[in-house]
């Protein structure tokens, strides 16, 4: 047995305290009212990092939330990694439909419920727990090791971009390792090789300059929900094809090999449905689920509002209807660029009598893929199947990590997933919640793959 | 100068601080928490009646608000008058645009601004101070005199029919004065012959189990949002007409006679535009704007939500989406058949893989008219025409005060259109108000044509 095993025996329970402690601050990046706690997450990694024998650490400021910088630099000659994650986590709403409050970490057979358990806390926790292991048992680390956490990636990572490319020499590195993302199944490692970018637009409509009686005035002009339901359903095609003009324009199409690696992976459409809790799938037509998830974009609404929302009636025509959309895009599609396709296409819509406003909300990032043959790849590859016994299923996400991008473009390094939350865990939900099983396995993982990117 | 003239004056301060006292009264009839304000109300109107010198008066319970009743009866072989009106309100959202707490009546100038001011404390306090200011003076009154109202006008007044239909004696009577709604402008009084009725509907819809990763899962199934939007846009074309099967059967077509007598009432469509902050209007086809605003159907959102609303960006496709609608009926259109309609449409229409429920909500009224030459009518007709000096214009108004049908169906009375409100005083929108000149006005008026019934 490794010493780090053994380390992890004799610490397991007081690691597990450690992950609540970090599961009880509340570190929603996108709400200003927890900015404080953004920052008390930054300072929580930062002492973590030190206790585990990591050297300058660092809290250091961007133009938002802070990012964490620590390292270990005394493998002379051996490559140097940079391990990714972070500290902020999605907001809670809807809270009425969580069973516990989700900043008071609930611990239940092998899931531990809490904001952030999975998506990224537990993941993230768990490569600074696994070098701490290695230094207090060997009192040495295989490769040279820098960390950097950030606290702003459920926001789209807006200051990442000035910050990455200012500090080049800090962060350069050979290979970056995420400790946010998943693996397939409990028992199934995946091994992804690409992420889908994002985009992200608010639609603000007006109607009358102020909310109005729908008695008096109903009738007489466009009530500006109205003009808002025409606008989003004008932007996809009953079949779920995006009518946005221009969307697919830079669309790679699918090669048939890509379609043959997807088509490896294991499919069952009535699980799938089960775990969505829906009795019919749906999307564009022409490409299986695992397609449309991964490597074809999308364009969805997340919320929408305008009016009164109470109980009952109310009989007014709203001033004011609003709705936030997120498009996933796939190579090549650039953010910029659909943000404006999306702009022109509600200029060309507009029901007349209405006005829109179309405003870019920070949330960009470039698609992202990984060659299958790199290294970084292959080597998380042998890992991962020491640890399962299994070749991990070759994946794409279709959610964003938008560093990749960044790291790639400033750092010219590319990021390996190695993580290990499962798609069952509730993240950006109610009820989020990571297994302990996972966490434990992600410990002797991040020890292993640091051996075998040393040797 | 009559002696109800003189009180007038000599009690003008008082009446105003007494209207300030009612409007305190935060007497929301939708909202369950103001249920005991509601009440509040109700007592108040009642302790005011007797002051008045009202007899029999009683607060009787409904299923739901209570309704305030009060008698003089002592004007033996004269008519017996009805006069209703309201004290609920409808709630304040959104609070943010009022410029003083809705509920602390401010006045400035000829304004006394508070939610419900217009909307009908300040119109249904009047009858009351009238009577009083006759009684006072004169120790009686020229007509047998019945007082009746109500606190749930606001939500379509569920509990009206039931408990109208079982007091048919108790409120037996010639002819009803409606002290809830307004005459045309400041200088220029209105005689109403026609109202709309009203149907409201709310479409909850779902899709996935709970609130899921739009990175994960986006483009696999259908968004809820997506799904509502599809929905809302297929009942209205491009041109403004309802499209919902069935929608205008039972529409009788307007006549060459309603129309001309609509068409001579003066509109500057510049002036209507101006009021509403618009810069264009629009709606049904081939109807000049008062058509459209007064005798024919429409169908608003009134309400729409679902996902996330707050600040930034979150990733989710909600499990949700909901809307609250509501149509606007005229003859012979019958509220629950338009319920039945609209609930076939979503059936219809609903895009394959979401579920979608349509529930009837509480505030049914069928459309109303009275004739142009009813008694009551010319009565109320000679009254404006002494009182401003001006032949009243014929109109119709677009909203609905459901109890007009119910008083015709089981007392057999048709009620007559005597308020003093203006279109311009923000009723159901923040900084509602009402015109203290109109609120003096009103007290004179309901003297005068309580005297000429009487006579």
């Amino acid at each position: 047995m490794p010493a780090w095993k053994e380390y992890f025996e004799d610490n397991g329970s007081r690691y597990l305290e450690e992950l609540c402690d970090f599961l009880r601050i509340p570190s929603i990046s996108s709400l200003p009212e927890h900015a404080d706690d953004v920052r008390h997450a930054a300072d929580w990694v930062a002492d973590r990092l030190k206790v585990a024998g990591i050297e300058a650490v660092q809290v250091l400021p961007t133009d938002g939330h802070p990012v964490v910088y620590g390292q270990w630099l005394h493998a002379s000659g051996g490559p140097t990694i940079l391990i990714y994650g972070h500290f902020d986590t999605q907001p809670v709403d809807p809270l009425g439909l969580w069973s516990h409050p989700p900043f008071e970490p609930v611990i239940k057979d092998d899931r531990i419920y809490a904001r952030g358990a999975s998506d990224d806390k537990g993941n993230m926790l768990a490569p600074i727990l696994a070098v701490e292991a290695m230094l207090k048992t060997q009192g040495k680390l295989p490769v040279n090791l820098k960390f950097f956490f950030e606290g702003q990636e459920e926001i789209g990572s807006p200051d990442l971009p000035d910050f990455i490319s200012s500090q080049r020499d800090l962060l350069a590195c050979d290979l970056i390792l995420s400790a946010d993302g998943g693996q397939w199944e409990k028992d199934q490692p995946a091994l992804v090789i690409g992420r889908r970018g994002l985009c992200a637009v608010q639609i603000d409509m007006k109607g009358a300059a102020g909310d109005v009686h729908s008695g008096t005035y109903g009738g007489t002009f466009l009530n500006p929900i109205h003009a808002l339901a025409h606008l989003i359903d004008s932007m996809r095609s009953p079949d779920g094809r995006i009518i946005v003009d221009g969307f697919y324009d830079d669309v790679q199409a699918l090669s048939a090999a890509e379609r043959k690696q997807i088509a490896q992976i294991p499919y069952d459409e009535n699980v799938y449905m089960r775990e969505l809790g829906l009795k019919q799938l749906g999307g564009e037509p022409g490409y299986s689920t695992y397609e449309r998830a991964w490597i074809r974009p999308t364009l969805d609404v997340n919320g929408i509002w305008g009016g009164f929302q109470g109980q009952g009636i109310k009989t007014v025509i709203p001033s004011e209807a609003h709705a936030k959309i997120t498009c996933r895009l796939v190579p090549d599609q650039k953010p910029d660029k659909i943000v404006e396709l999306i702009a022109a296409h509600v200029e060309k819509h507009l029901p007349a009598g209405t006005a829109a406003a179309v405003k870019k909300l920070a949330g960009t990032a470039d698609p992202y893929v990984i060659p299958f043959d790199h290294p970084g790849n292959q080597t998380a590859r042998a890992t991962l199947k020491e640890l399962y016994g299994k070749e991990p299923y070759i994946t794409r996400m279709g959610g964003t990590i938008p560093v990749s991008g960044i790291f790639l473009k400033y750092l010219n390094a590319h990021m390996v997933n190695f993580a290990f939350g499962l798609k069952d865990e509730n993240i950006h939900a109610p009820d989020e919640f990571y297994r302990i099983s996972s966490f434990k396995r992600s410990l002797a993982a991040y020890c292993m793959i640091l051996e075998r990117l040393g040797s």
